[in-house]
């Protein structure tokens, strides 16, 4: 990767060590089993991170932010709630679907970090919490009133999606897109009852 | 535990070992620290289990074993599928409530198990989702159409409640009986449709 500037090469790295601490768990992982699985050097590595903490972090960070940042530009202009809400579970689904490994660090490893590092990545998660839940907020005063509790509701949501690095297969039989559109209507109809206009959001018989 | 009979030990030792990987980690985890961390020689650990994987293995077996258990208890003579779902969510929530330490073992040390072992609790879990299916199924032959499909749906419930491990403090302000019929509502609405009989299940307003 020596033809890439700086940010590409970290962000290439950061995809394969995720990949790697994916599949073997980051405390079994060794930054010398790293080097080697990501066809880095040892002091390659070192030249970007100082610890594999950083790294586990810089993993979560960069992904959190980029979540965020690509959810802003999903909700560019949009101002009813039903669609703020299909363009949440739209882009959370879309961007981890696409980023399983990714996904599943920060599912399993959020304990990991200490310190800075950690109140840092916790405070992306909490901003990311309140983001969804101001959009609940006004879908009550649209759409409401709620039928569960919105803190509930909430992580209920982030469970749905984010379980799905245990079961689903971005390559198998149901895209991305039916995925997300059948856990909006799953999610809203639930919170605050199915919309008038259902034939809106098609749903799949598949599977 | 020098008192209790075989079964009885045995149970209280998967019990510590499992405070012990959801803390540390199993693959990060020695039998001798084992040993250590819940007070038994490692020559007694041996007598138990041939093998730390044996232990992991005997974790998940049982506890799979004993939440279908207790929910066939619960579904005893209950016919409404409406009822049914509400007792699936009960059972699986009031269980995972008091051992997340289990829970927590159970998602994220899914794939540690390897051969006959991964095989025999893989059956497990595909039994548990079957009957969870076949309540859909039904629901839908009382209350559908069905909103979503079946697959995803049941996915996305065993998701929302799985989750639970992350954010849920069983000895918090939200008790048990609460968050189960929040998610009640959340997913039958959701899924099938608000019952008429809407006041059935009170939710709250704290959080």
């Amino acid at each position: 990767m020596s033809q890439l500037p700086h940010d590409q090469k970290l962000d290439a790295l950061l995809a394969s060590a995720a990949r790697v601490f994916a599949a073997r768990g980051y405390h079994e992982t060794s930054m010398r089993d790293l080097a080697t699985e990501t066809g880095t050097s040892l002091s390659g590595l070192y030249y970007y991170v100082k610890s594999k903490e950083e790294l586990l972090f810089l993993i979560q960070d960069r992904n959190f932010a980029a979540v965020v940042a690509e959810l802003e530009e999903a909700l560019d202009g949009v101002t009813d709630p039903v669609r703020q809400l299909e363009r949440f579970i739209e882009n959370h689904l879309e961007f981890f679907a696409s980023h399983m490994a990714e996904m599943k660090v920060l599912s399993h490893e959020a304990l990991a970090l200490t310190g800075d590092f950690l109140a840092r990545v916790n405070a992306r998660k909490q901003a990311y919490t309140l983001l969804l839940m101001d959009i609940l907020a006004r879908l009550e005063g649209t759409n409401g009133p709620a039928h569960a509790n919105r803190r509930v509701a909430a992580y209920a949501l982030f469970g749905m999606m984010n379980w799905i690095y245990n079961w689903y297969d971005p390559l198998g039989d149901l895209d991305v897109r039916l995925l997300s559109q059948n856990m909006t209507r799953l999610f809203l109809g639930g919170y605050v009852g199915h919309p008038v206009a259902e034939s809106a959001l098609p749903h799949t018989t598949a599977g």
